[in-house]
């Protein structure tokens, strides 16, 4: 186990470690150097540098994936981790309502609705 | 003059006085109500709303921008916001190195260049 | 309420009613200011202006969210209003297999498959 | 010369000669059959189908192309071709404008501006 | 029948013919045209082409497809397609991963996720 | 210098060296860890990967930029990199004109300009 790859688990504890977990096993019979690459260079390498707090990062990356539309599942995980890392729920609802200026609508109601999903799945386990 | 769009005006007083100028001189022959509706509902209706600070919404939109990659004049210009209310030429670039993980190297290099032109523009106003 | 809603919602009883009525009871208790902007902007603002009439708005929208392939919702909805706005079945397969030439067939299949669900819909309801 | 390919030119000949023999004559060394594919497809399958007339088949392309924000060199070329067929200007500006709704303030922006360059070599022919 | 519809039924013969047969039944009823056009254009004209190998032409639709993100079920039919071709699970696997790099890792996650679903359909038919 | 970051180097040396030192130089003064992780990551990790030759890779990163349309100097750059590993120019061009179908005309066409950028420059330096 590389430095990098501890290092990128330490930072998905802090982050998303029920996400990536789920990933990881789906990812282990068919791909799991691409798991790998995940905790090793996304965690490891990029989530882990300084000049930006996580809280922005975890908000950036809500805005990036709702505005490019192609990932509802990364942006349900990405919507946990920022309830992780500190972010509150009205936070997440504004920086997608934004991207109705840069994506139009349709981009920001499917992401509410991915918000909305997380919420409620929350909510149920209380 | 309706109050949403002073209130836009107002916000993009705060934000990008320049580039909105400059946006609306382009757009006053040919689609004036685009312009306006930049004003109004952009920066008077969605940038106005509480619960996320300028600086977060600035970083979220270079974010989003870098993502897509189809809108590098606007990027340029949200950059130029990004510093205007605060956000450090170190957190810019960081928001953009981070895209390398939801939207590959190739917008990451792009968004980088983007930026590389603001900040030298600005240098070269010293 | 304010005039541009009151507006955007008699344009959405002539274009859209049903579709509206089911997203602002989802956006309700999560984002009901993204339901009231749609109504405001996209239908008060937008889609009363002149120079185009309804059904080329219409058409033009399905074309849009179908050679962008990320809003298969959205695109349902809007064949359903372009439908209310005097469309034929004839002319929306053909603005979908028209956007094979700019986005591929993939792009054109899919839109297909939501026009068909969206006919089969409203003939089971006969 | 296929039968296809001659009702493709005849196409092109109402609705963007000038477009098809500078694309053609740039493709002519690298890749000719992309330029025949172009005549024989695209505008001999394609624009020559009934159940759409051409005025409405030009404003769809255009608001595709504005939405997708990739080919700013085609959507100016199809501003042409939409200008061939009949629309007006203001028609063109307004599908533009709609295409804000679906796509975002930057890619309505960056439509407007092909346009106001489309207009403006025209104008200067006068 | 036209001699480029008989020349892409023979070339979906060698290639595609599951998939083909599921999407043409799909069409008949409401685009029979589309259909055509996919035997005849994309089966005839282009995959007929010499100058590039089959396997190669159906790795770099999967790694565009992947890229995109926009068109899970025509991926998982090309994924079949190259299967067919004499492709290794383990090439389309690794031109998948490759992706990572120029469309980010939800991209590539999400091809990943189609390749699995279509050699679990194959492997449940043993 | 990482193992990582030496591996990466020895690959750019077979696969693009010149347009890694070019980028590599614009990038240092402003994102210099970008540089890096392109080389440690695409050219360390992903490149040096078994299972798919360079060949296939590099017309798949092709099909890839040529389909997503929003990178047109990488695409020129890997355009370079398929020529430097073996590929022909009728190769190149074959796979980007099967982009038609997965991308649509635009895309394709705007693939072809750029192959026809860098082998001009290529012939130019004869």
């Amino acid at each position: 186990m590389s430095n990098r790859y501890q290092k990128g688990l330490e930072q998905l504890e802090i982050m998303n470690k029920g996400s990536y977990k789920i990933l990881k096993e789906s990812l282990d019979d068919i791909a799991p150097d691409l798991a790998r690459f995940i905790a090793e260079f996304a965690y490891g390498d990029i989530y882990t540098r300084e000049d930006l707090d996580l809280k922005t990062r975890e908000i950036s990356t809500i805005a990036a994936l709702t505005a490019m539309g192609t990932a509802p599942l990364q942006l349900k995980s990405h919507i946990h981790g920022a309830l992780n890392v500190g972010c509150s729920r009205e936070e997440i609802i504004e920086v997608i309502i934004q991207m109705v200026v840069y994506a139009g609508f349709p981009a920001a109601i499917n992401g509410i609705t991915a918000a909305k999903e997380v919420f409620e799945e929350l909510d149920g386990d209380e």
